[in-house]
């Protein structure tokens, strides 16, 4: 933390800060400047705020400078997390292609769809059982019925599932059904959600929430490891602009953000991200050219019947393309793709 | 809802989106014109969604005319609602200024805001007992000693509580102990959640996310009104922009946009949505102006001491400026304070 | 300027960085604290740029602590600046409303539009001659011909005249014709025009761009007043955000950003602020008791047949209504109207 | 254009937006729907604008359907533009790296920079004579003797130069020394600079504004292209957004959204976009990826003393990294780098 104080501020005006500061147990250094006095604070642990600093007289601005999070970054960890995902590793050397629909809508469209993943060479299965939507009149997901689907699936393909959990009772659901828990960008931070998240035995999928700051995200990521559970992949699914020709903007640059600060590997969604079909394609061989850990690729297999998001759906056909395009991209980058489980 | 098709669509591009749209039982209306041709859908209800034909060939754009939400809007109810929180009306020709601390610390801390929001003109109480923190390191709230400490204040001083739940476990407490349930900006779209709350038999105080558009705020309330509980307050807390000079950005223009749909009480928290004590009486000034039903004011007695928020909190004389204040720009408009129930 | 240091920082790194301080002419004091270091810097006057430092090894962050404006700031001027324009005070007590079209069409148009500001109880009067329009297919003003028109009416209704300069040649002109000059969104970061803008003889309103943070607002006024022109009144007209109930979304929270660090008087346009003509009203209330210094609002007497920018601008009756109900508000906040020029 | 009734709208309100509209001109065509009518307008051609019918008894919505531009569409040229710099082809199969300094400081930093882009496989050379900087008080460049530096490094290495114009002024100077002109973020909108630059011999680098929409960045192409010069290149370089991990939030999904609309070749700049060197060579390699036709790259050999910009300036031998990655990048999708004039 940092104050500074204005160019006319009174020594006693310093040296109240100062007191303040020393009187909450931190310790105050300050900085004698040619126009004004910078005053920074060190010590500080736990719970109490210094911004009310603010507010004293002479002080003109407060600046914090160290960040709450810990075990989430690479001070903690310096080596890069892989993530088991139902034998699938995430994170590390290898890249990963995460496909299926947006909702389960029935046995035969999952199946239909698991078996274009599975051919298209993606190692992951994904598909909404429960579905936050934002209209209450809007196909809200088959609920059990769809987990229960995705286990069949998995069984028949070999391909681990990932899924969203929306509250406490369906993140115990998911953790019984599936092989990871999504969390979803409206639930980034609903905390007690992610408590739960932090005491499941499943790990966890966290997306970035549409107006978070690269900060907040990894806080969330923190609430469920400091519950105990480790097993954390981020992934970026576009934020909030002004900007009209894509449903989201995907912030691309977070990924070596992300990847300068923390250990955890990180994936990203162009699907929800761009909300354009036309757009998934390229934002994914971007995506694994600018370092991410994988993809996550909404894929139907008739894409104007779907129950949600249609638009932003691609076809097995494209799929399978999008999975070659980021391997040979991964290629270049002195990675590759994770290889698939064995399909019995 | 509307396709554009593109200059040089043939005419059996057109006929295939045509008949496209009748097979999902809507009514087309072609529009030639002189360059391109427009489809006009009418008779869309129910879950389907035609956007998907974004991506047959010749289709330039689609672009959605009706909006989802019914019940929320002045079409279902023309005239202004006003709801009843704890004896005190919100909505109609009178105002509110609802103060209180950020979180319940004691109730030593909570009587002696109490007594100062109380003296100052404030007529509802509201503090957290359970805070939705960004760090898992922040205080979290007292929980449910909380909640009785604001119901023995409430006792004291016959000020009406509003309390954030966070989940439904806490719902449940918060329905049981406060007069109005809270459902703060991160859980604006925790359907779960907002499904609970239109079971609950207490008035809702639901806050714009962050990144939320006036239609997804909206569809918000919407989700707790099918539910049944018609009793849902709005409140503005500023949205994120690139601005740095407060901590998020307050849209007042929300307000006027809101009474022109919907029917139901707006407030507005100009502590939240600048995050700077020195904004808070010129935007609650303002808020009043434009035309929100009240403001919701963070008030500590030592906000150099307070657990969260200390620097947007002001002290009680303050806050009796701003009811004055407010009571005057009400006046302008043709309205003016609701008054506090009588103190015993 | 503030260096922190990763956790894990050597003696030596810290030692490099402190050296590099040091030869580019600055002071570096280094803050040792539990986990990391830190490096206040001071001495910085000049060009150059220590956030080179950024790349240096085992530097994790650095961050900017001075503002580089001078002349705007209250540190140069603590008390309130009145700017006069035509012989009407912008600053200080009194508040004032602007009024005109968007764009000047005709002798006849401009004359009904001014008739109807002055009985409305306008001081001033806006209409552009050269209109910046974001398609080259869209009216682009009338040009010499539309300053020649403004002058006429300032002299039948005694309003004094704002408008638009676009560039060098047209900011000679307007300098010539009009009473204040006026520098769009698009312009702020002109940074020819504004020093252009700095030398002229006439008062100068300079519009924040769209996406300018108060800082870089505050910097352009800098350019102008570091010209020698000392004359310049802000205007807060909306900046972008993901919202899409208005055209822009005004930021009333710069008002008292502004006033707490700069001298100079800021004004609020809510037409292009809001883009709609049924918030103008309320959220020129709002501007009023935030503590802006005024107004600026579209007035055209046909809005239907306007040229540019009907749908924002009201009928004369109803700017005589802002005007009164500003007035109002005024008095709230201890200020008044600023009395208009008698007319002839 | 598409009006939208309101639900309650009566017969003789919808008939009478139906008369307005064809008072102004166009061809109106009511469609009625189960609970509200839609108006869609054809023929709209030339200035005036129906969006004044928002303000109509009984409209809830006027929603804009046809986009202005004309030149720049693919509707005009359906096939890629490709546009000649100094010898240099941009657009169609290949792609181009173009490095050069922020700010030309002197002859010897100029021609150390340049020898470095050239052995580095850079196509194209970067360096401002002029700089737009937010602070009167920062480095503006050295002016004309930038610009004699630019031209003799050009005869020294065969670099073709591109180099910003600020105004009318230096765009002259700028047409006459470099090979491309290059109109930055800021003066996006300068309309007259853009006017001028239609009718300069020499082709344009126009780069978006930090708030620019999509339409907006090709209108401000279409200006260009509309005084008669057709050999304009785009680039993107980063919005303004909330997040606070770059500078700026580079938006990757606007390059195929471009090239789905027009014909114009499009670069990206990761150096502004993200404001930070280690961004820079991934951000590279995704705009490859996305189908950039190039990329436009800051590079210093002493970044630690760059009187500009030196926190993104990557050093000589990192950008021949970047060459060779977007080169093996380019082969992936199909293209490959341009070939770089033959060095005398």
């Amino acid at each position: 933390m940092l104050i500074v104080m204005e160019a006319g501020a009174r020594p006693e005006q310093i040296e109240a800060v100062v007191r303040h500061v020393e009187k909450m147990g931190f310790k105050a250094h300050p900085i004698p400047g040619a126009h004004r006095t910078a005053i920074g604070i060190t010590g500080m642990e736990g719970t109490a705020d210094p911004e009310v600093l603010e507010n004293y007289p002479g002080v003109k601005e407060v600046i914090r400078v160290s960040k709450a999070y810990k075990l989430v970054s690479r001070e903690a960890r310096p080596e890069d997390s892989v993530i088991n995902i139902g034998g699938v590793d995430v994170g590390g050397n290898g890249i990963v292609v995460i496909g299926g629909p947006c909702a389960v809508e029935s046995l035969e469209q999952t199946r239909a769809i698991a078996e274009g993943v599975k051919h298209g060479g993606g190692q992951l299965f994904r598909g909404g059982a429960y579905k936050p939507r934002t209209s209450p009149y809007s196909f809200q997901g088959l609920g059990e019925k769809g987990l229960e689907i995705l286990a069949r699936v998995r069984e028949e393909f070999d391909l681990p599932i990932v899924t969203e959990a929306i509250d406490l009772e369906t993140l115990a659901l998911v953790e019984q059904y599936a092989d990871c828990i999504q969390i979803g960008a409206r639930n980034m931070q609903n905390f007690s959600l992610l408590k739960a998240a932090g005491r499941a035995r499943k790990p966890v999928l966290l997306k970035r929430g549409m107006s978070a700051t690269l900060e907040e995200l990894l806080l969330s990521a923190e609430y469920i490891m400091s519950e105990g559970n480790y097993n954390v992949v981020l992934c970026e699914r576009g934020v909030r602009t002004f900007a009209d020709h894509t449903r989201n903007t995907l912030d691309l640059s977070v990924i070596p953000a992300i990847k300068r600060i923390s250990h955890l590997p990180v994936l990203v969604d162009p699907s929800h991200g761009t909300g354009k079909r036309n757009k998934v394609a390229p934002m994914s061989r971007a995506s694994i050219a600018v370092g991410a850990d994988g993809v996550l690729i909404e894929v139907h297999h008739k894409p104007e019947e779907a129950l949600s998001d249609g638009p932003q759906a691609v076809l097995p056909e494209l799929f399978a393309t999008i999975v070659r395009e980021c391997d040979a991209i991964a290629q270049v980058v002195g990675r590759s793709l994770q290889p698939a489980l064995a399909a019995r």
